[in-house]
C-alpha cells in the first residue's frame, strides 16, 4: 500500500477536511466507550453520503486498506475501534445524518446511518409516532451502530430489538457497490433475507448507510410501578401474570436486586430507598397504553393487587405522575452509574431463557462466591427478555482495580460456562466486537462457526471489512 | 448416478416403507396445491428424524441427487414440487412431527418441521398460550413449510410473519451437517443471523428440521367488527385511527371491495350481504384483548364512533358474540372460495407500503381495464400489512379458462410493473418457488441478485438443494 497516494486519493474524493490524520483530530475515534481498547489509524475518513462512501470503499479495496466503521463510538465491545497496527482506516458514518423520509401513514421513517438515535425518536414524535428503541446512549449513539450491533434496551419486551424495528436497509458491500434494500414493506417474500444478515454483523459483511424503520402509534400514556418481591422466582411469576393481564401493553419489566437499590441510595444521596423495609428483589413494570393514563393506572393496580393476592408481590408503588414515573426509572438507570462511581466491575451482558433466570442465579451466585469470596453481586436487567447485567463487584474494602486484575478472567469464564449450561448467550445486546469474539467462539458449535466463516469469506473475501471483529482469527 | 445403488442405500437408511417409488404412492407429492405444476421424481424419501435426515442429505450429496423438501404440500408457488426430469428426490419432512418442548414461562415451544400448524397452535393453547400464526391451510400445512416460505396470514399486523415468530432453528446444511440453533432467547447478539437466512429461503440453503417459536399470552377476548367505507383512502384513514386508539390490541385489518362481498353472497346462498345498502369498501377489524370481552367491545365501539364522527365510517357492525365474530370472518374467508367456484382467476399476492395502497389501486385498476376491458377486480387482503390479493376475474359471461390464457401474462406483467413503481413486492406472503422466480428477478437490482447468488453458491456449491426455486437460472 502506498500511503501518500491513498491519502491523496481520499482527499480528492472526500475533501481535505474529511481526511483526518493528526493525532489531535483522530484521538477521539481511537478509544472505545469503556476505554478498554486504544487503536491507531492510517486516517479517519468522513464521507458525506452513501455514493461517496461506496466510492471510498472501492478506493480502500484498490489499495488493500482495512476499514473500521464507526458511528457514535458508544459501543461496549470495542467493535468500532481499530487495531494497533495503524494500517486500518476508521470510516466515520456521522455525516450521513439525514432523515430521508417520514411516512406517517405507513408507520415508517428512513434515516441515514449517522443519525443520532434521539434525533430519530424526535422525528417520529414530530408526526405523533413512536420509534421505540431506547437505551442509555441514545443522545449520542447512531442508528447505523444500533443496527450493526442489533441494540436492545428497555422496550424489547414489547417492540423487539433493533432487528425487529427495521424493515429495509441500504448497504455498501465490501466491493463498494450500493445495495438499495430500503423497503417500507410489512411483507416481502422475494428471496434471501439480506437485511438481517447485515444487522448485527458489526460492519464485517458490509456498511449500513441507511435504514427504513418501523414506527408505532404514540401511546396516550405510560405508567410505571415498582414491586417488591422475595425472589427471582417470584419475579418470574409476576412477569407471567403481567403478560396475561396486560398482554402487549407491558413494555418494560426490569429486575433489580436489593443490593442494587442499596448501592444507588448509598452513592447518590438524593436517591431514597423506595420501600419502607428492604425486600430481596424489586421489579420496575411499565405499561404503554393507547387509551388513557387512568386506564393504565387501573390496569397496573389490578395487576399488582392480583400479585399481592397470589402471594407474589410484597409491596408496590404505582407512579401517580409522569415525574414519579421518571423517578422510578431514574432509580433503575442509576444502577450502572452507581457501579461506575464505586470503581471497576466485572461485567456480563448475558441472557438465558426467561424461565431459566431463577435457576441460573441460584447456580451461578455460589460459583462466583467460591472463586471470589465476598464479591458483591450487582444483578439487574431486562428480566422480560431474560437479559441480565450480571455484574460482580469487589468485596467491601477491596481495591476494585486489583480485584478486576485478579478475578476477571476466572469469574467471567465461570459465569459464561454457567450461561452456556443454561442455554443462554454471553452477549445479549452488546455484540461481540473484539471484546467477546474469542469467548463466543468457545460456545459456538463447529458447524455454526463454519457457517459464519463461509458467510464472511463469501461476502468479504479480501477480509477488509472491520477485521478482527465478531469472528476469532 | 447409480439409481439402484442410491435407492438401496436409501432403503438401508430409512427402511423400505419410507422410500416411495411407485406412481400410486408418489403421485400426491408431485402436484402442487394449485395444480399448476406436476413433477416427476426418483423417489419420495421420508426420514424419521433430524439425524436421519442429515445422513440422507449426505447420501444424496454422495450420489449427486438434487433434493426437493416438502411439508404439507400446501404452498402456492410450486416451491415443493420437483421438476419434470425425474432425477430429483422429494424429501418429505412429515415424519418429523414431534413437539419437542413447551416452556410456558419462557413463552416458547419447540416443534419439528413436520408438525401441522394447527397442532402447534393446539400445543400452545394447552398451556394457555397463543401461537398466533394463522392461515387458511393451517389444518394441513407444516411449520417447516411456514418458516421456509416465511408465511404471513391474518395476524401479521400484530404478531409479524413466521420470521418474527421464530427464535431459533435446527437445520440440516447442504453438506448434511446438523446445526443446532434452537435458542429460546429474546436477545442474542453473538454473530451472524443464520436463522433468518434459512427462513424464507424455501429450502434452497438448507433444510429446517425444527424451530423454537414465540408464544404469547392467550387473550381474554377477541372482538370483530365490519365497517363500511367509501374508498381505500378512507380505509387507510380508519387503519391509522385504529392504530392510535387500539394500539397493539389491533390484530386484524382486512379490506374487501363491495364486489368481493357481492360475489360471496351470489355464490353462497346462505351468506347475506352484511349492510342495508352497498358501500364501495368494507373493512374487517379484529381486536385481541387481555382484559375482557366488554372492554374489547367498548373500545371497538368507541373506535367506530370516532370513525363515524370523522366522516370515515359509513356504517358498522360490531359482533356481539363469538358466533357473530366467526360469521364476519367467514364472509372474509369465503372470498377466495367464491372466486374458485366461479372459475380461474389471475391472482396476485402483492404488497406496497400501506400508505401507497389507495394510489396503487387508483393507478392499477385502469391499467388492467385497458388490457382486459370489463375484467372484474376481486380486491381484498391484509390492508394493515399493505398486502392485497389483487385478483382479476373474467368479464361477466366470458369463459374463465380462455380469459386466463389470453390475459394472464400481460395483466400480471402490468400489475407487477405498477407494484414495483409503487415500491412494492410481487410476492408478499407466498414466496417465489418456481412460479415467481423469473418475475421477481426482473425487479431485483443486479447488486441484490448477485448477493443472493453469492449466498447460494457459498452454502450450496453443488446446487443440490431445491434447485430451480427462488433464483432464476
Amino acid at each position: 500500500m502506498n500511503r501518500p497516494a491513498f491519502l491523496t486519493a481520499c482527499r480528492d474524493l472526500l475533501g481535505h477536511d474529511h481526511v483526518l490524520t493528526d493525532d489531535a483530530d483522530t484521538g477521539a475515534y481511537l478509544v472505545d466507550q469503556r476505554k478498554r481498547y486504544t487503536g491507531r489509524t492510517l486516517a479517519v475518513l468522513r464521507p458525506a453520503d452513501a455514493p461517496q462512501l461506496a466510492a471510498l470503499v472501492r478506493l480502500c479495496v484498490a489499495h488493500g486498506v482495512p476499514m473500521v466503521p464507526q458511528g457514535g463510538n458508544t459501543g461496549l465491545a470495542g467493535g468500532a475501534t481499530p487495531d494497533a497496527s495503524g494500517r486500518q482506516v476508521v470510516v466515520s458514518l456521522r455525516r450521513l445524518n439525514r432523515i430521508r423520509e417520514v411516512d406517517a401513514a405507513n408507520m415508517t421513517l428512513t434515516a441515514e446511518a449517522g443519525c443520532v438515535l434521539a434525533d430519530v425518536q424526535a422525528a417520529a414524535l414530530a408526526v405523533e409516532r413512536l420509534f421505540p428503541l431506547s437505551l442509555a446512549a441514545e443522545g449520542s449513539c447512531t442508528i447505523g451502530g444500533n443496527l450493526a450491533t442489533n441494540a436492545g434496551g428497555t422496550a424489547v419486551l414489547r417492540y423487539g430489538n433493533a432487528r425487529e424495528l427495521c424493515l429495509g436497509l441500504e448497504v455498501v458491500t465490501p466491493q463498494g457497490e450500493l445495495w438499495d434494500g430500503l423497503r417500507g414493506l410489512r411483507k416481502d417474500n422475494t428471496g434471501y433475507d439480506l437485511r438481517d444478515l447485515f444487522i448485527g454483523a458489526e460492519g464485517t459483511l458490509g456498511l449500513i448507510t441507511a435504514a427504513t424503520l418501523k414506527l408505532f402509534a404514540q401511546p396516550a400514556a405510560r405508567m410505571t410501578a415498582l414491586a417488591a418481591l422475595d425472589s427471582p422466582t417470584q419475579a418470574l411469576a409476576l412477569l407471567n401474570l403481567a403478560q396475561r393481564v396486560a398482554g402487549p401493553l407491558l413494555t418494560g419489566f426490569e429486575l433489580m436486586s436489593d443490593f442494587c437499590l442499596q448501592l444507588v441510595t448509598q452513592v447518590f444521596s438524593q436517591q431514597r430507598y423506595p420501600f419502607a423495609q428492604p425486600y430481596a428483589q424489586a421489579v420496575l413494570l411499565e405499561l404503554s397504553d393507547n387509551e388513557s393514563e387512568t386506564h393504565a393506572r387501573e390496569l397496573l393496580e389490578r395487576l399488582l393487587a392480583a400479585g399481592v393476592e397470589q402471594g407474589i408481590v410484597r409491596d408496590a408503588i404505582v407512579a401517580n405522575s409522569l415525574a414519579q414515573s421518571n423517578a422510578l426509572w431514574h432509580l433503575r438507570e442509576s444502577i450502572p452509574l452507581a457501579q461506575s462511581a464505586t470503581g471497576l466491575n466485572i461485567k456480563h451482558d448475558i441472557a438465558v431463557p426467561v424461565s431459566q433466570v431463577p435457576a441460573f442465579l441460584a447456580a451461578t451466585d455460589p460459583i462466583v462466591q467460591r472463586i471470589a469470596p465476598g464479591a458483591r453481586m450487582v444483578t439487574f436487567g431486562h428480566l422480560g427478555d431474560g437479559n441480565l447485567h450480571y455484574n460482580v463487584m469487589a468485596p467491601e474494602g477491596h481495591d476494585p482495580a486489583q480485584f478486576l486484575a485478579q478475578y476477571q478472567s476466572p469469574v467471567t469464564t465461570a459465569v459464561h460456562d454457567s450461561v452456556h449450561a443454561h442455554r443462554g448467550t454471553i452477549s445479549a445486546e452488546h455484540g461481540l466486537g473484539q471484546f467477546k469474539r474469542e469467548a463466543s467462539a468457545r460456545y459456538k458449535s463447529p458447524v455454526e462457526l463454519a457457517l459464519m466463516r463461509t458467510l464472511k469469506a463469501a461476502f468479504d473475501p479480501l477480509g477488509l471489512m472491520n477485521p478482527g471483529k465478531v469472528l476469532p482469527d
